[in-house]
C-alpha cells in the first residue's frame, strides 16, 4: 500500500478531537457573542503586499508563498544557479501568501471596508493561520486564532471589556489562569527613567525573552545595544519590585518616575484598568507583571498575556493596545485593542487536565440494529421519528451478525443501541440497550420517542 | 491612502454575511449530525503527490502550489529562460499544494488513519478548497464544499440516506429543489446496448456537457471516438425517454437490454433505492435522468445531482457511489457513496430567493447608551446580569452624544436600546428603547432581565 502523508507540522482532526476542539471553539465564540462581537472572515490567501515587512524579518521568511498559476516563468529572466537568489525570485514568481495571523488581514480589513463599518467595530475572527515554522511540541504550521478587537475607541472601559472577555473565557473552560497585565508606556517610563528613551523598542524585545533565554542573556543582549551596568542595575531593581501587590506597584513607579510624561499616563492608564475591572467579578488571578512587554512593536499601550496555573506550557492568549494597526494601510489615528487565543495550545491544557466534558466525547445518541430488510423498515420509520424528536442516529446499514453490529455501537462510543427484531415489529415495541451498564429494556414505540426526544 | 485588496476570487465576509453563511452551515451540520455522521478536518496543505493525478489534466493545472520554504533553489538546477518548462521546475520548488476538492483528502484520511477508523465510516466535512480557475459570476478560487459520506458499507441503504439528507437539507433552507438520479450502470448498459462498451467513459464525460454545450457539440465529441450515426440515433431514441415516469424509464430500459449484465445490475440497484425512498416522507421532486452522467470517472454506481427548482444556476450538489476511492492510495476495495453541497451557491440561491430568516441579521440584542463615569458603572452592571441570562449585549465604549449612540445602535442593527442615566439609577430602573418601533418603556430592572432572558 502506498504510503499515505501529509505535510510536517500539519494535523488531521478525528470526530473524538473535532468535538473536542468545537467545546473549546464554541465556548469561545459564546463569550465573544454575548460581548456583542461580530464575525468576519478574511481569504487564506492575501496578497504577499499586504504581508510582507508587517511581521520583521523573521516573519517574512515563515510566509508560505503561492506560486503564480499558468506559466509563472512568463516574462522572467533566470539567472543561472550560482547567482539566483531565492528571495528575490520567488517575489517574481509569487504574488500571493497564506495568512501568517489574523491582525494583519484585519487591519487590511478595516482600511478597505472603512465606507461599510460602523466605528467602533467590535469583531472577532477565528480562522486558520499558517507558519512555516519549525515544528515541534505545541508548535504547528497551521493552527488556529480566535480573535476579538475593538477597533475606533480609545475608551480604557475596552481594555477592562478584554480582561473580562479572557476571564469568562478560561472560567466557561475550567481552566484556572493568572492574566499578567502590563502597559508599555510604563516600560517606556522606566527606560526613559534610566536615560534609554531611545533605545525602548530594543528594550522591549530583550524583555520579552525573559522567560525564554533568562535573565544573563538578556542583560547581555542590552550590554551589546549600549545598556552599561549602572543601568541594568537600576532597571533591575525596578523590575524586581515584584513582592508588591498590583496597586503597591502603581505606587512604587509613581515615586520612581513622577516627571515621566510618558510614564505616568501609563500608571494612570493601568490604574484606571484596574478600577474597572474591580467592579466585574472576575474569578483568575490578575497580576501587574512589569517583565511583561510582548515583543511586537505595534503594542503602544496595554499588554496582556495569560498562563494556565496547573500546566506547564507557553501563554495561551495574548493581546494589547495598538494605537495605529491601520496605519500600515494608510489610515491613520484608529486605535483598538484586543486578545488572541490560541486554541491549540488551550486544547492541550484542558487534555492534561482532563476536564473535558464527558459528553464531547459523542456525537450519535442511538444505533439501530439492521436484522435485514422487513426489520430495517420498521428501523427506518423509528429513526425518522428520533430525527424529527432531534435525536442524532443511524441505522446500521448492512446486515451483519449482531456482535459485529454492537461492536461498532462501541467502538464510536454510541450509548445506545435499539433492537428491533419480528417480535418488537408485532408488539410495536422495540428494545434498548444500554452501551455503558448493558441494561436492556423493553419500551412501546411513543413513550421511547418521548423519552428520547429533546 | 495605501489601496488594499485582496487577491482575485478570493472574499472578506462582513458580519451580515457571516450570520447568514452559518445559517446554512448550521442547517447543513445539523442534517449531517442527526443522521449520525463524524466530522473530520484535513490540513489545507496536502503532499503535491497526494493531489497530482487525482483531477485530471485540468484539474492539476488549478491546484494552487507553495513554494518550499527557506532556499527552494538549494541544489536545483536552473536552465536559462528560455528552455525552462514550468511544470518542471514548480515540481521541483513546490512539495505541498492546496486541498483542491474533500473528497481526495478525505481518501488518503481513510488510508492513512485505517486501523483507527471503525467501517463503515460515517463523516461529514465543511471546509474551505482553492482552485485557480478563472473567476465568475457565482465561481471563486476559496470556496467551502460540505461533504457528507459513508465509506465501507455496499448497502443500497446508503444512497436512499443520502437522498434523505439532501431532500431535509433542502427542505430546512426552504429551498424546492429537483434531485436528479442516475446510475452509471445503466450508461454502461447502453453503451453496451449500441456497441461502445469500450468507450463508456469518453461517452459519460461527453454526455456531462449535455446542459452547457448542447446535443450537437455531444454528437460531434462523440463522433471523433468512433460513434457512428447509428448508434447516436439509437443513444438518443434511449435517452430521450424523458416523458416516461421513473418506474416507466426502468421497465422500457429493462426491455431495451434484458442480457447486459451490468445494466441489469444498475436498474436493480435503482429500484432498490426507490424502493427505499418511498418509504421516506421525501418532499422534493426525484427525478430519473438519463442523461445524468457526472463527469468524474471514480463513480460506479448511483449518480445525483441537485438543481433549484426557481433559480438559473447550475447544480447546488452533486455526488454518488464510488467502488474504489482509496484504490489511488492502494487500499482496495472499500466502497462509498457521498454528496456534497456547495454553500456558495445555495447562499446565491436563498438571496435571490429573498429566504435568509430575518434573525440571520442579527447578533447583538441590546445596546447600553453610555452616559459617563458614573452612568457606565450600572450599565456594565446591568450588562453583566443581561449576559450571565445569556443576552448578547455591548456598552458604547465613548461618552458620545445620544445621537451618535443611537446611529451605531440603529447601524448594526441592533434591536434595543437600554438607556440609563441619573435618573434610572435613582430608581433602579432602565429605559428601554425599541429601535423599530421607537417605542419607549420604563422597566424596573429585575423586570427587564427576567422578560430578556433566555
Amino acid at each position: 500500500m502506498e504510503k499515505t502523508s501529509i505535510p510536517k507540522g500539519t494535523r488531521d482532526f478525528t470526530p473524538e478531537e473535532m468535538v473536542r476542539r468545537n467545546y473549546i471553539f464554541n465556548s469561545i465564540r459564546e463569550v465573544f457573542q454575548l460581548h456583542g462581537f461580530r464575525p468576519i472572515e478574511t481569504p487564506a490567501m492575501e496578497n504577499l503586499s499586504t504581508l510582507l515587512g508587517k511581521y520583521g524579518q523573521e516573519g517574512d521568511k515563515l510566509l508560505y508563498r503561492i506560486l503564480n498559476s499558468g506559466n509563472f516563468l512568463d516574462g522572467i529572466e533566470l539567472d543561472t544557479n550560482s547567482s539566483e537568489n531565492p528571495s528575490v525570485l520567488s517575489s517574481k514568481i509569487c504574488e500571493k501568501g497564506l495568512r501568517y495571523d489574523l491582525t494583519v488581514p484585519f487591519a487590511r480589513f478595516v482600511v478597505q471596508h472603512r465606507n461599510e463599518i460602523v466605528f467602533p467595530f467590535r469583531r472577532y475572527q477565528i480562522q486558520h493561520v499558517w507558519r512555516a515554522d519549525r515544528p515541534q511540541k505545541g508548535r504547528y504550521r497551521e493552527f488556529y486564532q480566535c480573535d476579538v478587537d475593538v477597533i475606533g475607541s480609545d475608551s480604557l472601559i475596552n481594555e477592562a471589556e478584554i480582561i473580562q472577555i479572557i476571564d469568562e473565557v478560561f472560567h466557561k473552560l475550567e481552566i484556572d489562569v493568572t492574566i499578567k497585565i502590563n502597559n508599555r508606556k510604563i516600560l517606556a517610563g522606566i527606560a526613559e527613567h534610566i536615560g534609554m528613551k531611545d533605545k525602548f523598542n530594543d528594550l522591549a524585545i530583550a524583555l520579552d525573552k525573559y522567560d525564554k533565554i533568562g535573565i544573563d542573556k538578556v542583560n547581555e543582549e542590552l550590554i551589546q545595544i549600549g545598556f552599561s551596568q549602572d543601568q541594568l542595575h537600576e532597571m533591575h531593581n525596578i523590575l524586581g519590585i515584584i513582592h508588591n501587590d498590583n496597586i503597591g506597584k502603581l505606587k512604587f513607579l509613581d515615586s520612581i518616575f513622577p516627571d515621566s510624561v510618558i510614564g505616568q499616563k501609563g500608571l494612570e492608564e493601568l490604574r484606571k484598568v484596574f478600577d474597572y475591572i474591580e467592579n466585574f467579578n472576575i474569578k483568575s488571578k490578575i497580576e501587574f507583571d512589569l517583565t511583561l512587554s510582548r515583543g511586537l512593536n505595534y503594542y503602544t499601550g496595554a499588554i496582556l498575556e495569560v498562563k494556565a496555573a496547573d500546566v506547564e506550557i507557553g501563554s495561551i492568549s495574548g493581546g494589547g493596545r495598538y494605537d495605529n494597526l491601520t496605519g500600515i494601510f494608510g489610515m491613520e489615528g484608529v486605535s483598538g485593542v484586543g486578545v488572541s487565543f490560541g486554541a491549540d495550545r488551550i486544547y492541550d491544557v484542558i487534555m492534561q487536565l482532563n476536564r473535558f466534558p464527558k459528553d464531547a466525547t459523542v456525537h450519535t445518541k442511538v444505533m439501530l440494529v439492521n436484522f435485514g430488510a422487513i426489520e430495517e423498515k420498521q428501523s427506518l420509520l423509528v429513526a425518522s421519528r428520533l430525527r424529527d424528536a432531534g435525536v442524532n442516529c443511524e441505522l446500521y446499514p448492512e446486515y451483519h451478525k449482531i456482535k459485529k453490529q454492537l461492536d461498532y455501537a462501541d467502538k464510536n462510543k454510541i450509548p445506545f443501541v435499539v433492537i428491533i427484531g419480528e417480535n418488537e415489529i408485532k408488539e410495536n415495541v422495540i428494545l434498548l440497550k444500554d452501551m455503558v451498564s448493558g441494561n436492556e429494556q423493553k419500551l412501546a414505540v411513543n413513550d421511547f420517542i418521548r423519552f428520547f426526544g429533546k
